[in-house]
């Protein structure tokens, strides 16, 4: 069986491992105070080109989610995102659980746009009883999206600039951050990226490390005290080092970005595969994730020889998931377009 | 200015007022621990056939939603509820503040149905990644609702099979319940209501008490602790004793059902007043909160001498609320349908 | 069967029951936007000396402390508070069900002191891992004591000293602050008290109202968005005017302060008498609560003729607790001055 | 300099570094559902003697504590533990976060006792205002203590029996496990501590893991959910196989426990050198942590050369902590030794 289900099938990126090898007996000071992790935060902060931001690092991507949102909001406060954002559909309602609704938009290709941002909050402040609802205190967006898709970068200045005219944070989940800096489909640069919001992360367990997201926070006023939410919210490893070590091997020569891009590749030589047999796609990826319909027939062709991941019931069969990362292999994507070549 | 925009913008009926100046030097317990407040609870569990419920007053409606969902939910689940429902609406995330997600279904005339909830259900099971998902775990809804419908005894029945067939609580949330019994387009006795659902409560501020609501909790794996709910959620009025001697007021000689029925009744006359006029009317609500579209020019003649709630914009005007109460007299309904004739 | 078991036994003074039946079929706006509210908060913001000041008004006392201190803290904050305090003791955690932990520091006399609060703060930060424990972000202490004694002037200054150096809002719960500042032993103004905190309340429940607490803020920063947490925590009263209402016959013309005094002067008469006989006092009560410890023997005189509140075991008996009231009446004090001269 | 700082400085034991190394490139399920966690959860259950337990897989310790109790309580629930509990003290609220309170009761050597909790339940109940208390809903335990201490069996007994009485949970934080049955002051099996306990987790992190917590839940009504409960707390790795190819390493050939006991051996050896030379021993630990009080001068001859733990001032000097582990070589120790032989 050929895993293409997901992009945490396997462990890390063989750098990685070797620095955990490497590093292994080494003694350190605990919770993030370590050496190497003040190594990975420079290097971070340099590729980001934010020499002032401060750098977190969590273990996962819920963990990530929460411990940021529950920092930046009030009590009465909730966070605007796409209907299809990762914080409203799959993390069991953890921002709820922290206090705070998610104010879901509908989204369009798995995003969300400037002007339903405007339109939320001004119909918000429009409504004469708007204490009646919880107000709307920050900005959430996938960069790439859960739909695989991406923000140009006139999108997302435009979010930008909506979120500070209504004055809100734009917090950017970069989960699979890497398979979108580097889709040929991208715009941007990583320090448009961080100008353009006021905290993201670069996620490390999709993306060749064993675990980790890199939180950078680039507004101030978004900074204080974050260590303790880090712990209150569970996500202070007592190894903290072990994120360190890893985030130094994925940032030492751009590691992250050139293991991101092949994953990419090969997604789109799959999309195209797929496009060539007129097998219909689901939305508009260009990134690590394809998502296409399959009939019953065409399902059983793939069962038994590849894993995909089961998305939904479509009019015309089932939306599943094609998934890449930079662990996935020349031979097994050269497996698989064989047997798309084959339907 | 005559008032028709909510059904709380007078005090209380002379009855309960006359028992709060009877009563006021009266010793006795706090805490609802008193004589009148259990006079009044053998008053409700008999008006409800339910000799063996529990009963608590509260003291408002956000507050006692937000109790009685807090003390049934596991941190993990969440309450299917109408999008049009108070609890996903209008209650500044109150639900959220406990730590439990909303999860809303969309309304059909402000409510939902046996069947949404059934396959909410079998989606969410079905879902390889379901315990990534809030678990439903109990429904909430209103009678009337929000829009001022009544579900049928056939619908009723249908929603609370559909939760027993899943093991979900049924709350019904009676902020104006009085309204809704007392329609003409009921088909449901108090006893039936009591028994379809697991925990419900009898509205007082908006039916003829001062401040109030009575929760009534049949299902015996509800009742454990509810006290130190309400106290936990401030809920627990010091004078305990207000609540049930409001209730005293409104259960006697059923008070309660026939001032809420002149509401209704008045409230009728100015849906067919509006009717005859051939305003459009939004939804199809037969209590006391009666919807309609005003042009620019209908409202012109309303303001200044009517009071009414701004529900929000439609495509040929606004949509406004009118609303009846206990506290409506013969007089201002007699000056409505004049002014609305005049239209 | 004469009460002395607590503030809260009966309705409310005549005078402010006078004004609810003058007013209770008047039509107003909902959510305390009436002009009763904006009545009574006028007289407060004069009473005060605090012309900037918010005023809002709410129903009980958990209710008002879970507002106000979820609305001031971050989520990794705590509350300092005396271990005898009431959000500490006896809110059924609703303090810790927002979130927050009640960082308790061991009462003298029902007091803390702001050499406490230094030694708090400076130890906190101290400790290397100072962000592995909650974070000290504010001060709660009630005037007077849930003890029923009271800060003096300079304690207090030391207090509000603290917190401002620490940068700590100070909240007062004021739940029975009419029984304080009319104490012979209150050497405070409510101008000066006002003036040392940032946030505090006017209780109305225990000192002539049916319900309601008035909180006042002074500190800028702790004022926006206020009436959202009012909302989400269920205080939002639909009949707001019910407060503004009580608030205006309670400020006018001093009642509040005329009808606290009274109990005091009564609840001092017991505390003489009582030390007169030698039963000894349980601490230093100056207000309206008194506690004292009686034998066995010494209960039986009372039981079945005056209620009194049981508060613990002593080595020589029970602590019990005797309350005088606003409703008090020169007859009943007299009757349990010939009972405790009796003895 | 030499590390006895803690017990988490290194990364893993080297026998579960090659497992890792052999795995990483394997593909599996994520979240926990391969095959290494079912082998490894198999290898758990017959440790522990408990065929129909669940075992979950964690990634840290304030993470499994606040899911477990989180999952356990009811909202108006607190939990019993004693003063110096982690969770009372080290996780920044942690369990406040979730709405809970911890119920602290005083410790004696870093433990409580039976006796303790049959107390606090008699007093809450026997309290007439019981329920403006958090309600005691369960109790928390550790298992070596943070003082190092271990409980007899029979005291675990008492508790046990204290606790069923009162049908409370009980929880055994196992972060140390390790080092608490492998001490030869222990007289107790894993079997013996699983049967006494409702859930337990033994504790990986700072016993041969990079990081991970085994949680063994053997009372069935607690198992209900739990998952939902992990993904919630953000404690469900994506790649959760890491942590079953980790325990498989450890409970294999009885690993976790051979390498514990060294580390335990080695600490009192320590601690006998320390009473050889009188220096004051603080508390009584019989497991990995010792706890010594060093003059100035003291600290000065280890300063540069050994890390240790500021534990908080004493009369005398200064508490601090010598932490041996399963990475702590003989080397080390001897060296350590010769410097307290040399005070």
């Amino acid at each position: 069986m050929i895993y293409f289900q997901c992009d945490y099938a396997e462990g890390c990126h063989p750098k990685v491992l070797e620095k955990l090898i490497e590093t292994n007996l080494e003694q350190s000071e605990g919770y993030g105070l370590d050496a190497h992790c003040d190594h990975a935060r420079a290097l971070i902060r340099k590729a980001c080109g934010t020499p002032d931001a401060d750098v977190h690092f969590l273990v996962g991507g819920t963990q990530t989610n929460t411990t940021v949102i529950a920092s930046v909001l009030r009590p009465h406060q909730g966070v605007i995102a796409a209907d299809t954002g990762h914080i409203a559909c799959h993390e069991t309602g953890a921002i709820e659980a922290t206090g705070h609704k998610v104010l879901t938009v509908p989204n369009e290709n798995g995003m969300l746009s400037g002007a339903q941002i405007r339109t939320y909050c001004q119909s918000h402040y429009d409504d004469a009883a708007f204490e009646h609802m919880p107000q709307p205190g920050m900005v959430y967006i996938s960069y790439p999206t859960e739909s695989g898709t991406l923000y140009t970068k006139a999108q997302l200045e435009d979010i930008s600039a909506a979120c500070r005219d209504w004055k809100l944070p734009l917090f950017i989940d970069g989960a699979r951050l890497g398979y979108g800096l580097t889709s040929p489909a991208c715009d941007l640069t990583l320090p448009e990226l961080a100008r353009l919001c006021d905290v993201f992360y670069i996620g490390g367990t999709k993306c060749g490390a064993l675990f980790g997201e890199a939180v950078v926070i680039t507004n101030p006023k978004l900074k204080k005290d974050f260590r303790y939410a880090i712990k209150q919210h569970g996500g202070m490893l007592a190894k903290g080092r072990l994120l360190g070590v890893q985030y130094e091997a994925l940032m030492e020569n751009g590691l992250y970005f050139s293991i991101c891009r092949q994953a990419v590749d090969y997604a789109l030589e799959i999309h195209d595969a797929f496009a060539k047999k007129s097998v219909p796609l689901f939305g508009t990826s260009q990134t690590n994730q394809q998502f296409v319909v399959l009939t019953d027939a065409q399902r059983a062709q793939f069962d038994g020889k590849f894993a995909y991941e089961v998305w939904g019931p479509a009019e015309t069969g089932t939306v599943v998931r094609f998934c890449t990362s930079w662990a996935t292999t020349r031979a097994n994507v050269d497996a698989l377009l064989a047997a798309i070549a084959a339907l």
